[in-house]
């Protein structure tokens, strides 16, 4: 090798790329938590109460396995060949969707993907430039910011409303510039549980509407509904995607199966979309998943797409532990606010000192999320699908924190 | 709804974002060979010739649908829970490929991904900014440009060499400019079939030592290596990893075990990368692979993978299709060379017609990938994945066609 003629002396940070540098320092706190915290060394032990991610922590649903392991053994030679968004699937998809959001999808409006993380990722390369506005209201999932990020895309946050944690319309209208491309809603509503109810969502279509008028190309709306399945009290829902026509729904079976490690999720056009958009959204998406990481689900999911479709953790179990959990934790003094839907319970940190609560249980073993990785340092965010004897174990604990809090 | 106070006149096109369409033009020849050709057409029907896609054409590896299917059934909660790259696969796959490669891999160098495409994708990002230059040779894989295309980096093509399609060195170093970041090395490569010499690889490694002195940052190498395992003749192989410290490798299960619908495979970081450097990959990794989209293979695949990465397709049975049908058609006066790797068989069209030749093969139900797709319009590309009964109908009307093509 020839001798250097000049010396290479490097920021080993710079090896990698301005956006990958700026996902990660986002993602930093949570990263933090899953791989460097007390959780990350207690995690795999059983004995903790674990109420952090939306993780199972009961034994995978049967007829789940049973549908995988039936679908595994190939029928023909192209059992495990490529495949992309395969006609089967999308056909089903079309007329299950269809019931189930009052809408007439089409199979081509619907792009099968490796969970929801696929999805909303190819959704913003899909409707965003670098440098386009995406709008997002905070406390907020951890990752839609490190996914705008990657993409060279701005994330600008608003806050929801202090206290009911609804959409603040006007502040969504004020955040609208020439460059916002995207507004991005999440219901149910990840990590707060609540619904948005018909009229704020046909009030937010209008404000959409007239910031596209404003800015003369439409802004696309992102519906991200993961938690749809996942309601309490008989409570309705409505996809933004039914008042809004420049809207995208992605979706994930892994909440409602409780089974996050085996990715499959979908991207939908709406129907309501006009004809020349919804064709051209349509027809680039294959390139978007292709160029994204060939972002299709696995042909064995695929074939039980029909079968997991069907399938649904316990709500009625779900309900009890949310009741069982909300009536101790209010009657010990905690402020929180029952979920709508999802498995998430957002409840405030009592006390000044969100950290010291949050190592005071961590030194008893329970584990909740701090709502600074979500934008909203004073709450913590609890997951039901913990098991009954981690609740049960937890209570005691969650009593006396309040009373240390308050001391 | 408010009337429009403008009235908002779209190209629906514009729906869509630049990079994804500039991804998708680049990748419009392969999609409308997949999605609206005679082949699109034919290709369900199983009495046709298929020698287009790595597809299997044969059935699945009985050990890999009993190692799914084994690994399918829960052993505790967690099972089906949300996966990264995980501590056993990883562990597993530094070792083995330590040995494989004569490299010392850590577990931390290797991250899981859900296939290559995803593997190169997150290397892509994780190396390149908007504007960045990486370089590849032609003909090759449809995908790097595409891939690049959506992640605003810029593809800089040159040729391979004439005839013999070994690297051009000097056509690389000659491309090299301020904003290179990247060179992708494809070996054994698709769709020639060459295997690069350590010679080869030792002369391209002084090129990019010079090149990164020049611009004062490492030219990454990403070593794109799915093919491997699948070698002619007793042939030997070396990774570009092993003589030249930047880089990066990327691997899929999917051409071995002949079951892309799968996606299981990996990107690693050559253990030889300085130690700073090969640190600020690795811990950006999962950021990156979040990022776009949760790039993490399915669980039941990461439990499986010891088991997969034993498995192989029947390269003897590979090498006899390459022998009989490159006896065959050389006789008949096809020029071609004789694959050293992968499962590919790259041949000069006869006449001068690229098209017509196509078109007579596709009306009689013989599908081969034309090189245009690849960078090459005067060749085409046989898959050697193709039944013996395939090659066994196609002879004659490969016979049929040469002879067509000189009169």
């Amino acid at each position: 090798m020839a001798l250097p003629r000049k010396v290479v002396l490097l920021n080993p940070m710079h090896s990698v790329s301005n956006r990958i540098r700026s996902a990660a320092s986002s993602d930093e706190l949570v990263e933090r938590f899953y791989f460097a915290s007390r959780y990350a060394e207690r995690r795999s032990d059983s004995r903790i109460c674990d109420f952090t991610f939306g993780n199972p922590h009961e034994m995978p649903l049967p007829a789940l396995v049973e549908s995988i392991r039936r679908h595994a053994v190939p029928r023909n030679d192209n059992w495990f060949a490529y495949k992309t968004s395969e006609a089967e699937p999308q056909s089903y998809l079309a007329a299950s969707l269809s019931r189930e959001l009052s809408l007439s999808f089409e199979p081509e409006d619907i792009a099968l993907t490796n969970g929801a993380f696929a999805a909303i990722s190819v959704a913003f390369r899909l409707l965003l430039d670098a440098g386009d506005e995406a709008i997002f209201a905070t406390p907020a999932w951890f990752s839609y910011e490190p996914i705008l990020l990657a993409a060279d895309s701005v994330p600008k946050k608003v806050h929801l409303q202090n206290g009911s944690f609804d959409l603040d319309l006007e502040a969504i209208e004020r955040a609208i510039t020439a460059r916002t491309r995207l507004v991005i809603v999440n219901t149910p509503h990840n990590p707060t549980g609540r619904i948005y109810s018909g009229e704020t969502l046909a009030a937010l279509s209008q404000i959409l509407t007239r910031g596209s008028q404003h800015t003369g190309r439409p802004i696309f709306l992102l519906s991200d509904e993961p938690y749809r399945r996942i309601r309490f009290d008989g409570r309705g829902f409505t996809s933004p995607g039914r008042t809004y026509p420049w809207t995208v729904v992605t979706y994930s079976y892994a909440k409602v199966t409780l089974a996050p490690g085996l990715r499959l999720g979908y991207l939908a056009v709406s129907p309501l979309m006009p004809r020349a958009e919804r064709e051209a959204l349509r027809g680039h998406m294959f390139a978007a998943q292709m160029a994204l990481g060939w972002c299709f689900p696995n042909a064995i999911l695929q074939y039980a797409l029909a079968d997991i479709d069907a399938l649904s953790c316990d709500i009625a179990a779900l309900t009890t532990k949310r009741d069982w959990m909300a009536g101790v934790l209010e009657k010990a003094g905690y402020e929180l606010l029952r979920p709508e839907g999802t498995f998430y319970m957002f409840c405030k940190c009592p006390g000044g000192d969100a950290g010291r609560f949050w190592s005071f249980l961590a030194s008893r073993d329970v584990f909740v999320i701090p709502g600074g990785l979500m934008g909203a340092p004073k709450h913590f965010r609890i997951c039901l699908t913990a098991s009954p004897g981690m609740i049960e174990r937890s209570l005691p604990i969650f009593a006396e924190a309040i009373e240390i809090m308050r001391n």
